[in-house]
């Protein structure tokens, strides 16, 4: 079997018309952030061991564990000098630069969340001297710790929760309980059998009185001998359709006693007599939560690029049917069919991690603000975080499983990452704030903007277009990107007034605020989400307007179609929200459509460029379909025979079971 | 912990105001069917050894082959006299009788594939004295058998396929070979170590020439020791997304060869010296074919009834925030959003079930038809099964999904049994015909009839609409479930139309017809998915109407508010295509959405008995969250107890590999 690139991937690279070296460096945030990753990718390569010989999905879930705390290791202790070196809040602005690891450990780390939400929940809620204690340990991974807030019967609601950490002024130490079954701690990655440590978030008790839910860090397992401490009940919970090897587990306590100053109080304080010290704000602590919703609207933006990258690649290997007898059957590349589906992958991943460094600006800066004391920026900031993850993530799940589908029945095999990939992207949906939870969030903002709006009150920068609607100032349809923006602005704000119309009316037939609201919820929820889709599309647009003229005109093209790619398919979809809520005509769809065909016909040229631009490592895309050389049937051979079930000609379940039966069945 | 049932399930089917036993009878096809099913279950839950103790999931790929092998054997062993007793041309029509099978082994038996494609292959298309031959072996399960057709290089496209079976009328063997790497048989479930023989299809040569794709019945390993023959190269194909015990196989072939009669000679032939008798029609191969999907159909209604099951009961049994300082947190199946989730999974379980006996009893018509050379209404039938193949599964893996986010994180278990309903039924959207590839099967069909429309020709049934959109005489909206039904039909003439023009621009602008065809593809895809659309809301709601004046008024009300639910819902759904192609006005969609929540309103109380009459045992439905008494977080403990990693406090990972590490940090 040849090792060469597959000629017609030589083929389409030669056709590309923009650099892509170019785009790469965009991609990555800059030239230095490329060669960072990249140092930090042949960094772990070259350790030795760190790659499966038997791929980790023939193993046993007990044996995967096992093998990932293995590379996971090797792999900390190569990165953590880098690691260290890069350890400012700056750590956290999204980038590609430690992305290996998912190539490492296709289907999470165990020690995931002690990077992820340990670290910076000590880095946002210790106070000074707590973080002096803790942060150089948990940076050199001498305790290992996760972050333990949700429930067997509680998630997003946080109010719910119900372990008690009750506090003893006699021998200044707080009790921690787990009271029912439902209050046992759930989910949290690398609990199960890796943390020694933990943040666990639990209502706060003192003189007879409860505080609402506060963190705790907290000591599970002995450092020596790693067994779970006295009163601590701790272990996993089983497979689930991803994170395989992310080790969740639970964790009950009965009566486990923790010093004072295991509370983290740089917001709130327990003193020593246990009087409760208020926050400055409640709010202060919705910090990390955006910092991890941040995050997720750039994860997803990565992980639509490595599932996209898979799809086009195979795309342009894969020939199928014969449309034309005397001709080859084409690459599938070629439907416009398949361009349908593959081309808004490209995009969206393009307009999620712009929209995901925008959201980041604008954290930074609200954080910035937060420390000189200002804070009236949190409430849009939260709202617009609420809704991009929860349709981020969304969308997300959606660009995947189409890339999958699009690769026909080898898509379902995992050997070639789709379905792991999905995994990873459909669990964001859930996690850190449920999709529809999330929504409504946002919905109860614009629900308050529009109440404003009505009243004349200034809005802030993300609804000012409510205005424009209320005044019928907006901008009329054109079948340009500005127009089809304004025409999503106005679809939004429609929905708003529509939402808010509906909850009066309930209110007016008797029903309460709480009751009307849920019974429009349907409806605000799909203001969340048009409200959402807008500031995509204008953050999107706009911010590949300005980049444009930083860049090289064949590279500024391409990326100008991508985005009105993305508003075109927007308009499509949507095109019965824009008829009730725009001044869009059926005419204008007609046009739109014909303009949504040009576009596919104008990139499938870049098609294989643009998802090399991603620049994902064989090594981190862990794809039989989406490897850089095409060789998509050599490689899904190559991975099967792998299999432990291919190496040996007859299984012994044929003589246990098969051969009997047989011989029962002739007699 | 208590065994009782939960309470507030209990609450619930108080509440419900119809006779759950009737609806189990309807929805299993009559009370005699129930009974016949319950045999069948409780035949198999009365074997020795029959569950697992250690959930499969936790066990390493080739145990779990294994372990499905043991309990299949054992079930075989129970159902075959039972299975034998019904095994005529009706043992294929839709039912549940045998769903028992996927609460054994969840995610597919390894034999799956001998009764689903090689029996009904060898009913279909072998000759009489062949059928003697081979069938009492197969269905005694003296020879273990599956279907080979799909290529490593070569899915939906039949004629692509590359193996081929040459014709030696010296020895009067046919000698098959696999010639290039592409042509390796991949997929076929059981191939890779459980069957002994199976149909081969490949390109039959004789005197020279190329005569097409034909099955051959071949066998592949040795009966008394299961080696593969000398010239047969066989294996697994490794882990996917769902299917993990279905034991997918492939196959390649070196100068193998079989005797002449190995051939299915039921429709076409080759005689003794080679010559080729071709069959009266090539269109009589696709029986089996459509039956398949007609049967996938069914399966879609089964898998949303287990899925809508399991999410109905937990958002019963789930209680979550507290819109109410002074009221305890609501179930989630109060909240709006989580009605409008669940409840179209309900109703398009119904809708799938009812157009699958539709279409099994228009399948049934047209095969006796065949029988009498009748083979007219076989283009329409493969349009209606085409699209329906096609939609109802895509339909079917987004109930399913939704029906897994509306469990939040609890529904990413594995234990909720949710991921692995997902992965069966996703893959019905693209074996048995890629979706896209279907969809235009059945557009090819709608330009034909729109064409046939235009000229003034006869229309077939299922497009008749045609007429009345190209006469302006189709019915005007209205807001009644005819009116919908209209609305639908327009939109699909409409789209069809849209799509023919666009064939006949893109060829006027100098396109061929396949590029035209091509270049209006995704729109043809459309329209067929609009065809589709009107097909099921047609079918749905007059089979209901019919049903209704046969039983009790309580159920036959309930139905008939599903029944609307689905043409609501997806009135508003496609409110953009309505606002286009039918009469529908703004305050129209404005009209359904209030209906659409009066709806979701009344459905409410009846939502827990209406997924108790999809009556699927806990046995079947294998899920922690969805079980009949909702001990929902004492079962989720109860399985992760049972992980092997939760068998010791310390797993060895930590003395192996964290502890060393963490020694040396302190350093």
């Amino acid at each position: 079997m040849s090792k060469e690139v597959n000629p017609d991937l030589v083929k389409e690279r030669k056709a590309c018309t923009f650099n892509v070296t170019e785009l790469v460096h965009i991609i990555d945030g800059g030239e230095q952030a490329t060669k960072e990753r990249k140092e930090v990718e042949e960094m772990v390569l070259q350790i030795k061991d760190i790659r499966d010989k038997v791929p980790e999905e023939y193993l046993s879930h007990k044996e995967r564990y096992e093998n990932a705390v293995r590379k996971t290791v090797l792999m900390v202790e190569v990165l953590k000098e880098h690691a260290l070196r890069h350890s400012s809040f700056d750590a956290y602005k999204p980038s590609n630069m430690y992305r290996i690891q998912s190539g490492i450990v296709k289907d999470i780390s165990p020690f995931m969340l002690h990077m992820g939400m340990f670290v910076p929940t000590i880095f946002g809620q210790a106070s000074p001297e707590q973080m002096s204690e803790w942060l150089p340990k948990a940076l050199s991974l001498q305790i290992v710790g996760t972050y333990a807030q949700t429930e067997l019967g509680h998630g997003t609601f946080l109010r719910g929760l119900e372990t008690t950490a009750t506090y003893d002024p006699k021998t200044e130490e707080f009790i921690i309980n787990s009271p029912t079954i439902t209050s046992y701690k759930w989910w949290p990655g690398g609990l199960a059998q890796t943390a020694n440590h933990c943040i666990v978030v639990a209502q706060l008790y003192s003189k007879g009185q409860c505080y609402g839910v506060h963190p705790f860090f907290v000591q599970i397992r002995d450092l020596e001998t790693h067994v779970p401490l006295p009163g601590v009940k701790v272990g996993e919970i089983g497979p689930k359709l991803g994170f395989q090897t992310a080790n969740n587990g639970f964790l009950g306590f009965q009566n486990f006693r923790i010093p004072r100053n295991c509370m983290l109080m740089k917001n709130s304080q327990v003193l020593k007599d246990g009087t409760y010290v208020k926050s400055k704000s409640d709010k202060l602590t919705y910090g990390t939560m955006v910092l991890i919703r941040v995050m997720i609207v750039a994860d997803a933006a990565y992980e639509i690029g490595r599932a996209a990258t898979i799809a086009v690649r195979y795309s342009a290997v894969r020939h199928q049917s014969k449309p034309k007898p005397d001709q080859p059957e084409p690459q599938i590349i070629d439907y416009v069919t398949q361009q349908h589906k593959l081309f808004i992958a490209i995009a969206t991943s393009h307009a999620f991690r712009i929209t995901g460094t925008w959201l980041w600006d604008t954290y930074s800066k609200v954080v910035a603000d937060l420390g000189q004391g200002k804070l009236d920026q949190l409430p849009e900031l939260h709202a617009i975080a609420c809704c991009l993850k929860a349709v981020c993530s969304r969308d997300a799940s959606a660009c995947v499983e189409q890339c999958r589908l699009a690769c026909g029945g080898h898509g379902f095999m995992l050997s070639s990452n789709l379905p792991i990939i999905y995994g990873l992207v459909t669990a964001t949906v859930t996690y850190e704030g449920e999709y529809t939870v999330m929504m409504l969030q946002t919905a109860r903002y614009l629900v308050k903007a529009w109440k404003q709006a009505v009243d004349g009150t200034a809005l802030t920068p993300t609804v000012a277009y409510l205005l424009n609607y209320l005044n019928n100032s907006g901008r009329k349809w054109d079948n340009t990107p500005e127009g089809i923006i304004a025409g999503f602005q106005a679809v939004a704000a429609g929905k708003i007034k529509e939402a808010y119309e509906a909850i009066q009316r309930h209110q007016k037939e008797g029903h309460d605020y709480e009751d009307s609201w849920n019974l429009a919820s349907v409806q605000l929820v799909n203001a969340s989400d048009a409200h959402c889709r807008a500031i995509l599309c204008e953050v999107f647009f706009t911010e590949v307007q300005k980049l444009s003229s930083t860049i090289s005109a064949p590279l500024a093209l391409v990326l100008q179609q991508l985005a009105e790619l993305y508003l075109t398919y927007w308009t499509l979809e949507k095109g019965g929200d824009l008829l009730v809520h725009s001044s869009i005509t059926k005419n204008d769809l007609v046009w739109q459509r014909q303009r949504y065909e040009q576009l596919l016909a104008v990139i499938r040229p870049n098609a294989v460029g643009l998802v090399d631009s991603f620049d994902v490592r064989d090594e981190i895309l862990n794809s039989t379909l989406g490897a850089y050389d095409g060789r998509v049937y050599e490689r899904l051979f190559e991975e099967a025979m792998k299999s432990p079930l291919n190496q040996e000609p007859v299984n012994s379940s044929f003589h246990k079971y098969i051969k009997p039966f047989i011989e029962k069945s002739k007699l």
